[in-house]
């Protein structure tokens, strides 16, 4: 089946909103399990939109277009629980200390994160693999960039 | 904000699009991560709608509002990741071996879930509280239904 046209519209209003709308939470690990489930689930749909533009499985648009439903969703999630004293926490976090000392910084690669998944999203839902291959790169990079300055090893 | 009045029709499309969606997952305990993780988002959404509901924070329609569109997507999430195979892994899961020996059953419980979070989604965006409070009893009860046949304590 074919999600309606206006979920672009829509996915991009869900975006503004969500990413206003702050998480509360009882203890930093909560904050820590929220924002870690968040990206693994940002993760999941992501990895097989690249390996359908790598070739590694074979296209399949339909396909395509419900994960980038699901990762234009998700990837408006995760911040929430980067609140202020989530640093540490009963369980691990390879959150790195800059998160919270260099935040705007943090803020930025977040907001080209959810910039290049929207535009990834755009394109998973042309049905077009070429489109899909080029708009993977760009946020692939977003991703990394964040995890190379924030995610310790 | 308001988001836009479609949000239901192309939620409600979304969910039978992504309830179709198969993820596929390396290993065993790849499939118990994300089908937790999204039982945690899940949970952290369908919290606050309760506390509201309850009353033990105040109701605020438009927060209300966002958390339903989350719980939207994130309730067809989790099944994907109850896949042949994935009663154990590296990981722990409190899945009991009933989710695989009365499939149909669990299965059941996930749809009746589903239809419940639609209907709370529903109410949520009415932006009145008794219509909330009226919506998320069955919610909240479909979860527990869930649980207590198919979660260990």
């Amino acid at each position: 089946m074919r999600l309606p046209a206006t979920f672009a519209a829509t996915a991009a209003a869900l975006l503004v909103a969500t990413g206003a709308c702050a998480q509360s939470f009882q203890k930093p690990e909560d904050a820590i399990k929220y924002r870690q489930s968040a990206l693994t689930v940002l993760a999941a749909h992501f990895g097989p939109l690249g390996a359908m533009a790598n070739g590694r499985i074979p296209y399949d648009a339909q396909a395509a277009s419900r994960h980038a439903d699901v990762i234009l969703v998700a990837s408006t999630l995760p911040w929430a629980g980067f609140g202020p004293g989530t640093d540490k926490g009963a369980n691990p976090t390879r959150a790195k200390p800059e998160i919270w000392t260099e935040n705007a910084k943090f803020k930025g690669h977040a907001d080209k994160m959810q910039a290049e998944v929207q535009k990834l999203a755009a394109a998973a839902k042309t049905g077009n693999l070429d489109n899909l291959k080029s708009a993977f790169g760009p946020a692939a990079a977003s991703c990394k960039a964040c995890h190379d300055d924030f995610r310790k090893d």
